[in-house]
């Protein structure tokens, strides 16, 4: 399923892959499906990679997150499938993906995860 | 009685055991009771963590907190004693625990609390 | 039963009843019960009156919404009946009374009431 | 089509129908379609009513406005449809409802109805 | 000149037109040229209008705004002739434009203008 | 009592008596203790008068309020005082004052008092 | 003394004179001295006014202020006089001008004045 | 003097010595007299602590503070000698204080002293 | 086409080359036009940088970031770009550039570069 | 020149030289001239010092300050020009000053240097 997703996303070719340098990408405007209630959850989601050779492109960026918007799917499996898309595809030097969630119940949760190359460069 | 308490908690699998990742959880409704005067004490609570092979289950532990509410208990055993429950049960890789208490007579008190694994993984 | 609560409220007498003037009391720790789902609730409390011959006295206001802590009540309705108990005991030449809850569900709720004496003085 | 929306919705009885009082309900988790672009718009919906006879039913409202989640319709349009059907429903004295739209190409957007029931009470 | 600017702006058919409900549509990112200095000025513009039988229609306000990205001209002009272009093609019952331009000098100036339709309705 | 420490504030003359301006006097730092518990009270002070033929001199208002720092009185009874011989000895137009308390047992209280010379002017 | 410093304050044509509206400018960087102390003031000074004929030109209200920067004046007596100056050189239908100063001893101070001209246009 | 001062303050036995936690307590209502002008000052302390076989007593803690209120002491002395206090009797692993004063003559001071331990545990 | 740009920036002399210091220069009117949609793009630059021989001239800075104003470029490559540029005119022993971008589709993005001398001094 | 302007500078003796302590000091009400246009500039000044023998007295920080009032200097000397000051008169064992300067042209800057003695103690 993770697979499908991820071909929404598209790359353009980075122009400085000597720099060693710092993408940011704040979308406030994430939201999926609660698999146990079936309630829809929102919450906010930041990139921040290094690329390699590629750089995400930020339209393929939002029509990829936009196909969650009826998935249900749990915080921390979301979070961490978002991230494997976006290193299997990006293939930056390194990313650290936090997601920010609406409070539920009087409970707000955050969730981060991160990846690195392992040969870094 | 701690440990009737922690009965509450539950868990369920950690889906990516091999990420090393974090979860933060920010519960702003805990109340208990002060033991000396009898009146009702408020805080917001913060657990910070990175789940081995169990995560906490959201609902759990807000039922959990809900135990207190009518419960005699100073600020830094109450939240000596969510630490430790939240060990025993959740067993992650490490947690740390921040408890910010409405001021009393003019004065506010935090309490922050950390616990590691003994062997990391 | 909202009468026997009021029997909590004392009062101290206006030193300067020909002035009209206004008393503001903030109370950020209200918590009552729902009484469908029986989870707490949590809200703030603004009272905003005018004193005539009486003015609450502080303390025992505490104690009198302390009471609610674990009575299970409507937003609604332990809004209006927290005003007719002000109202009953204080005599306030007028009163407003604004109670903002905590998100349940994503949806926050305030509910703002008011009275008037009859005749004004 | 907004007949069938609206039927979702619930009311209870107000119990304190002499007393004219307000209710803010603030719902920052609205979405909806932009029938131009089929992009996903997000929305905080903030009512504020006087009840007559009848209160809205606060989980019968979140499931009223989580039918707009696919629904391609505009901005100017839902705001008005949602007072319409909330009117229709509900009955209150008066009813407010501000709509403020996340911004779209640099611009953001925010729609504002009232409605007053003719014969007031 | 104006005329040119203004044949940019578009209007949709306003679908309650019996309601007097009000839209705000806020711009930050409004930027033209100082006559006298060449220099690049920058505003936020915020309209608020009520519509008779037209709304503006978002993306042609934002393409009719860029036109003065390279045009010379005051801020007190600028403003005047944006409220008396949307006031021909709209035609609103009334609409208010507040233009706030950021600091020169360490002086910083906001214009607000106004307009209402002679027959009101 | 009251009297003596009004002869602390001092006045200059108003140099432009014919306008009808406003002056806004914010003191952060009010001290006095209560009388009850013997313990210190903390609050902020603002006066906003309209002077007549007297302004009131900053250094004396400054040394006046200091002399409430180690008087025990309510909070309701001080913020009374203060307007009443600010009105004796600066014979204002017309002042209000704002006194915000610190919160004591959770609950904040601010209290404002106003005054209007019989003949306005 | 005042009419020397107002005749650096210059004008150009209203362009809009039928229309009433609004302009507002915000000065952050006014400073003159004590006349007590020798110690300088500061203060943030905002002009709201409505033109006839005249607007202000900035860079020459800029000029202007800085003529008080090694002047010792009062606060409510600058605040004033400033008024004067702009009512004499710009002959608007209405102004206000809130002057708000730096702290001094822990209390600070703001001075609004305003003036109409005797017939309004 | 100062060791006169610490007799107030009490301990009560920290529960869980076995763990290295931290206790802040943030005293925002801190007043003592400079010795220079007479004038009162007015302070924000935090302490940040990790307790060894001691806790400091809150109330204790105040009462202790509020000898200072009518002491003539610098700012620089004050907290060192506050900090050596606190060391003497809760013996803490660790512990930093940090007073942020109020402005005087538009500039404000913070202070910050830290101790550890000689040998940790 | 960067080097026809940097001609436009001019420099000082460092009058303390032996002191490590540090100059942070914040530019929130950065515009240039998106290469793909020709929509302008709003960004805030952040350069901070640590001077050898060199500082950067102010206006010769504005002037040089003016010149993006109509050019069409993407945000990656033009705040690489302006490293470049500042770098080779400069030569600074480090220097940061942070842009920071304004929403696009609800999604927007920062982009950190830096460079460090390669012989530090 | 700042030989002489430092002559103002007075200390007294630092009580605690055993202990390595923080003393932060910030300024908002620093001005100067610049050197070019002859405007007046406006920034905060924050020194963070640790005393060695010697703690800058503050009203004589305020006076030394004050001479810049009316002298012509550039943000990046004038913040090195004091930094040698204060490092010549109080010799700290390490010192840091930082400049937030107002904007101009849309621009800001500020200029962080620090000093560290030779020999530590």
């Amino acid at each position: 399923m993770g697979a499908q997703f991820r071909e929404t996303l598209e790359t353009f070719e980075n122009q400085f892959p000597d720099r060693d340098y710092t993408i940011e990408i704040v979308c406030p405007e994430f939201t999926s499906v609660c698999p146990m209630t079936g309630q829809p959850d929102f919450g906010v989601l930041t990139f921040t990679y290094t690329p390699a050779r590629k750089c995400v492109e930020l339209k393929s960026l939002k029509l990829y997150l936009q196909q969650f918007r009826n998935e249900g799917i749990y915080y921390e499996n979301v979070t961490n499938r978002i991230l494997d898309d976006f290193v299997a595809v990006i293939e930056p030097r390194r990313v650290q993906l936090v997601a920010r969630y609406s409070p539920r119940g009087g409970i707000s949760t955050n969730v981060t995860v991160e990846h690195q190359a392992a040969a870094n460069q």
